[in-house]
């Protein structure tokens, strides 16, 4: 009987009308997570409530039924998005009574927004694809955080008496950098360090070019990547196609071979004549 | 009668003076429309005024040439440049007496210089390339619009009472996010929040990056997808014209045709012998 | 006489030590221009008048030089870059008494610097490799003007009585956008039209966006466009080098002749038989 | 016995637990220059001098080893990594008991981080192909210091009175212009010069035009280097692969000369007939 079970929420699961209301319920409860950020008669606000518990049983039978209908129960946890999907559901269940926590219960369930990502396969291998591109920037990351680190530590020993608040440590000073190397009001920044050290132009102007010829190496990396595996997987293509025409058409060794024959041909021949 | 006037406004569409004269006129009325901002003297803003009957009339004259010249007059407003310049024109025509309506009258004809578009072939091309780049771009917005959403949800959750004219509901901490993106006097928002929740850096960098990150994926995904097209249709070309050569250049094919006419002499030499 | 002369002047130009000197007198005028621009005393002020005349008639009789020294007089000013080394020569000849005139005078002998780029063949490449890249912008650039146009229009039209600084008349409104177009302060601006009409953020945003769309295009089509260049001539070079193979290498024409030569063999010997 | 010591150091220069121990010390190193912009307790300032010391002499003996174990000493510093290495530990020797210079001291003290690079092999070939990627940009950058300093020079004679702290000389009209590239404030500056040159948004629009064309131009330049130098190392590649492929392969002149020993087959049997 339990298989009869299983056998049915599998073709449920694999069901597009299924499909389609999970993603219409996840579009309402980011609906009514939007809903909350506006000022809203009682009435409203107890509808939301019921609406949020609703939702809350929905995701718990959904994850339910896709657990039981699933073939392979072994690696059901060991598929990322599965476990993504379930903490996501999971942590929204926990009964939040302290007014005090009440703010953290409202931050969680906005993520199941994210849930929108785990349920469209495109959006899915977008996903998997930046997570895969994370590593090749890998050690470009690492040189901007020692540039980072290296000026914010010079920063905080030179400027620190001069602005506490944009300099009093090298935490604070890498905040200020990443400012200066988003352009917003750096000018400020500059301007004010110059009437102590005129020449702390020089620090700005060497930080912002170092950054930005690192971050500008970073972004020709990907495309340089990205391109060369297409360019490859292309020459693959090419190769294999040109393989199987080569199948059908005459080859060198065709010819070689009707060569021999031709030699056989007059050898037998020789002892005759 | 009718077959003979269409004949004639056909070869008068396609005539070259035909095409300037609209051209102009498009050009006049954008000059109008640039002159309307100014504060002008009232015998010049009655000469506008005439100007505007005129440019009116002589659009309302071309697009029924146009339609009565059109051969295939099923399809003329299949073709989605007719259905724009035909809207345009229309529009234009509605009278306004009502002088609140006069706002949205002057609004209406500033349209009009869209129709420099329509009428220069180079930039129909242009925005028709620029139409077809869209969808492929369909999932990063999504994406963005997640992150967007789900940014903006906490933002207005935290911070909504530190400062109500940023985040006071879900779509005022959209358009605050969007300024965060475009590092417009970002920092202040920043500082703000951090006297509040001193780690609400984090919030702001995390977003930085994931936009940053997205937005990056999405320009390397078009310059990609442009290239590969341009190195197919390339490689296609290149094809055919080593296929042109070939078919004059000696094959295999030919060789083995060759040997086994040596064969056959061969053979009929043997019997011979 | 005349053409001993002109020998002689000839082969002063191609020295590498003429070269040389212009080289450094374009410097010295360069570092002049600059050393004005600070407060001096008034006997460097005099060494610097005599510095002057002494650039300018250096310059007169380099180009004289060079006009005399030419093969081809007739030409001499169809190379744009001799009427532009000319043309900022004769200007700083003219006599400026008029005390008026004296800035402009001294903005014309700054025009002198770019003479570095007439002079050093690496920046004359560069500069007409930029020139050439223009016209494929040419169209992407009238789009973007239109956009502007129309924006500008529309923003006059709303926003003039809200502030008449920024949105008086299409050109002040035109500049306003540039500046929105740079992200610099703009939200001020659209906080401020949003307080009149709550639904101008749709102004702004659809103007970056169509903006920076416009802008991602011309990148990426120029990006294309010199990749393709590239491809283009490195596979005809590649072709070249192939064919040149080819020419030492045994051919499929090599191996017909050759099949050919035993076709007849075995028929002179037919008769034999 | 200096041989033998020599080797046994070789081996522990070698040794991946001797790597680690001196990746740890320059991560602890960076860690200490971080806390020290922390406002300490007197004993962990205590801690830390201490900390200093063993750090310093850590890194001579490193260095030692490293340069008895080298088995070419005379070409020990001509690596520029080793010349770097031995600076930044030297120069961090150097007794400062002046207080003056104190600050000095800890500057130069930071510069141990940048070890980091010099010892990650990943660090040095990025910071090596960042290197190799500069001179391919120098005629751009000559470009835009030759735009920077005549619109300086402009920018000072027109403005120094209208806003001498923005353009009193040169110098510091080049750091404003590099402030308006930063689009950072940049309408303040124009709004400032506009009320006494109205046309002087023709300045900066110029300005910004042309900085950022030459700045496109050279990240295309680079993403064209880097592209074709891929591509080149592709095609040497398959070149290669493909060359290895035809040596087990029947190629043409296998063909011929089998066609030829069929003719000489032929030959010998003529005389025979």
């Amino acid at each position: 009987m339990y298989e009869n079970l299983k056998q049915r929420l599998f073709s449920l699961k694999n069901n597009r009308l299924f499909e389609f209301a999970v993603i219409s319920v996840i579009i309402i409860s980011a609906l009514e997570i939007g809903a909350k950020t506006y000022e809203l008669p009682g009435l409203t606000n107890q509808l939301l409530l019921g609406l949020d518990w609703f939702i809350t049983v929905f995701f718990v039978v959904e994850i339910t039924i896709r657990y039981i209908a699933d073939q392979d129960k072994k690696n059901f946890f060991k598929d990322g998005w599965n476990v993504f999907d379930t903490l996501v559901v999971v942590v929204s269940l926990i009964p939040v009574n302290d007014s005090e926590l009440a703010l953290l219960a409202r931050l969680v369930r906005i993520f199941r927004v994210l849930r929108m990502i785990s349920i469209i396969p495109e959006l899915r291998t977008l996903i998997t694809s930046l997570l895969k591109a994370l590593p090749q920037m890998g050690y470009v990351v690492l040189l901007m955080f020692i540039i980072f680190y290296i000026y914010a530590a010079v920063g905080s020993y030179l400027f620190a008496e001069i602005n506490p608040f944009l300099w009093d440590n090298i935490a604070t000073s890498m905040l200020t950098l990443f400012r200066v190397m988003t352009f917003e009001d750096w000018t400020d920044i500059q301007y004010e360090t110059m009437e102590v050290y005129p020449w702390s132009w020089f620090y700005y102007m060497t930080f912002i070019f170092l950054t930005a010829f690192a971050f500008l190496n970073m972004v020709i990396g990907i495309v340089v990547n990205v391109m060369d595996k297409e360019s490859r997987r292309e020459a693959e293509e090419l190769k294999q196609q040109l393989e199987a025409e080569q199948g059908e058409q005459v080859t060198l060794e065709d010819l070689q071979q009707e060569i021999k024959e031709l030699k056989q041909l007059l050898q037998t021949q020789q002892p005759k004549g």
